[in-house]
């Protein structure tokens, strides 16, 4: 039996869900794994936390956690830049094991904490900050360690996936499935973080950091949302065959990496397009293991503390242990392929006017642009603007994006046109 | 660093994988986790096995590698119970860690050596052996360490997989489909094994003892494979909006475990469906973490041959480290449901005459047995016998069958009534 006697600083959704877990589940754990976990302490500002939890050692300074000699394992839960950064800071300069869901801080602080994780001897667990409940960082880490990844594409963020969904399966424009979901308590009341694909993005970069060895700031991704996506191409997409998932993608080219968040659409018989509300998935593209999917709840309060748990077990049964066997969380800046210069293929929607010559002055600029046409769509309209799709064969996505521009500027268009990213996915 | 010294037994198609993938990865694997492998010998009584591994220590005597003291860690990949049982025993009494994807020899006596490596301090390592190159085994172990599962669903045999998914997608009678399958490597030229289901209910054992702490013999388990299964299933699951698939299931109410393998049919919609060809996936009902799908190949040289690189890697850096946080696999006996017993929904086929009032018979015996129907379908045919297809509501398997076979015995009907499970999957 090894003791690991952790503080918890946050007892929000995730904070009280790791309580409960643990509570209940202690002697599971311990049965299982030898590991026997004490709640040292736990910190929390909100003004009834001690009533909330009598049972603990309840404080408001989260130094009380992270300079506390008799606590192993600090369990940040607070969330984005701010205090969480400093709280986490100050637990690895104590040389504390720090386990955290915080994606946002790991994606923008990453090298400088996992840089004095190393300095002080110490590890950062960050399962439960992709994919929620999906061991999937545990699985590329260990289960998948001979692999070398072609590609992983995710659905990272329930809140735009949940949206996509109703939809599609209830018919719904995207402001009243974004209701729906604010209803629901998927989507917060500003919305920007999931919807914009910022959430999405972090958790790409940390995906990228661990399978590819390489470090992607942000800010050099594209990053696109699913705002602009119409009723329209949800309808559409569905008749070609395909269905319209918010996808972090990230490529490994031969040490050329590609990384971008984009509504995409997916092969309906593939399983990524299975993944329905607010599930996550992560399909992985492997050298020696072929393809293969995780699929599981993305957030919310047990699903989420799960996998926090399972840091504090894996990361409580390494400490003092860790020099020999430390994991390599600090990488090299990707070398990344600009935007526009990917390959891919493109669903366009021109909204034109019904006039003779449309469509070849419409083929005409895409061949100019050196976009070539792999399906043409137009059905007959009772009324103007007429709706044509074009799936594009294989070409940069800077291509598209010229092609479409000039063809925008032409007098038959009517309205902005809509591209999506089309994904074969193997 | 940390050296791990192998011995590999068995060089057929997983050990050749293992071989290249180490040749090719072990510097990717010492930086990824400090571990670095050393193949000390390797032993293989095939007569050209120094000319395919001229750079190997070779031996044709598996003591040669099992008693050897300059190894740490012995991969048994001979498969089978005969001779690999003897080589797994020699291992551990010589205190050595061992990895195995033989789920038949873990499965039928598993107890006895989980028991000897307990006795000697050390582990048995065997992700290989559920679901190929899924790290499904780490993932219930340490991912998934605060849950309890109360359920598993596991698409778990390749081999009946791709058989009916071209049976599906090619219009294909079973014979015609087994005999693509032997063509192209997916099945055995006898291919009892895989088909009858054995091979799935060797994993649903593992399984379960990993996630219900139970240890269940198959012989106490119903297995039925695929062999029985038409064209005419087929189509009529997807007409109902399901298709079938060969699941091994384990359920756990409440202490009662449930376990069989057999032809189910799935919601179109749910994940597994999407699972094709020789692809694995495994479904857990879980109590924190909800609802989870893994799934990847499960079979194959190299995609194998990574889920064993990867045990070597976990056991071996815990090598001289066991006492502490040893896993537990040695489980009592469960608890099991007896066959029959077990409550579901169920797929009807009878072929009958056609004649009035035959529905009132069938209907009439189902009732007498408290089978309750939830959906009858009989299209008008132009010749007898005629299809009426029933599904019923959620009842006692034996029920079902009692009823089945008075019907059976009524001179309307003119051939064996098929049944299939029917599963919801939440």
């Amino acid at each position: 039996m090894k003791h690991v006697r952790i503080g918890i600083i946050g007892a929000g959704t995730v904070g009280t869900g790791l309580i409960q877990i643990i509570k209940e589940k202690a002697t599971t754990v311990l049965h299982r794994s030898g590991i026997n976990i004490n709640i040292t302490k736990i910190c929390d500002t909100s003004p009834n936390i001690k009533e909330r939890f009598q049972d603990y050692n309840i404080t408001s300074n989260y130094k009380e956690i992270t300079e506390d000699k008799e606590i192993d394992l600090v369990v940040e839960l607070v969330g984005g830049t701010g205090i969480a950064y400093t709280i986490v800071k100050s637990a690895l300069e104590n040389s504390k094991t720090v386990v955290t869901a915080n994606k946002a801080l790991l994606s923008e602080k990453g090298a400088e904490l996992f840089d004095l994780a190393k300095k002080n001897n110490v590890e950062i667990g960050y399962e439960a900050s992709v994919g929620g409940t999906i061991p999937v960082i545990r699985s590329i880490k260990t289960g998948l360690i001979a692999n070398d990844f072609k590609g992983i594409y995710g659905i990272l963020n329930g809140t735009t996936n949940f949206i996509l969904t109703k939809m599609e399966e209830e018919d719904l424009d995207y402001l009243t499935a974004l209701r729906i979901a604010q209803e629901l308590g998927f989507a917060e009341k500003d919305p920007t973080f999931d919807v914009e694909g910022i959430d999405t993005a972090h958790k790409v970069s940390l995906l990228a950091g661990i399978a590819f060895g390489r470090k992607i700031d942000i800010k050099s991704m594209y990053v696109e949302g699913i705002s602009n996506i119409s009723k329209s191409e949800i309808i559409t997409a569905k008749n070609l065959g395909y269905r319209i998932k918010l996808l972090g993608i990230c490529k490994n080219n031969n040490g050329k990496i590609e990384a971008q968040v984009q509504p995409t659409m997916v092969p309906l018989e593939h399983s990524l397009a299975s993944v329905r509300n607010e599930m996550n998935a992560i399909f992985l593209d492997t050298d020696f293991s072929g393809p293969l999917m995780f699929s599981g709840k993305g957030a919310g309060s047990l699903p989420t503390a799960s996998a926090v748990l399972s840091d504090i077990v894996f990361y409580g049964s390494r400490i003092g242990n860790v020099t020999e066997f430390s994991e390599n969380n600090i990488f090299p800046e990707a070398n990344l392929t600009p935007h526009g210069q990917e390959m891919g293929r493109y669903y366009i929607r021109f909204n034109t006017l019904d006039r003779p010559g449309v469509l070849a002055e419409i083929s005409h600029l895409l061949g100019k642009n050196g976009v070539s046409i792999s399906t043409v769509r137009q059905d007959e309209s009772p009324k103007e603007p007429v709706e044509v799709i074009i799936i594009t064969h294989r070409c940069k996505e800077s291509f598209v994006r010229e092609a479409i521009k000039e063809i925008d500027s032409l007098p038959i268009i009517k309205s902005k046109s809509v591209i999506v990213r089309l994904e074969e996915l193997g």
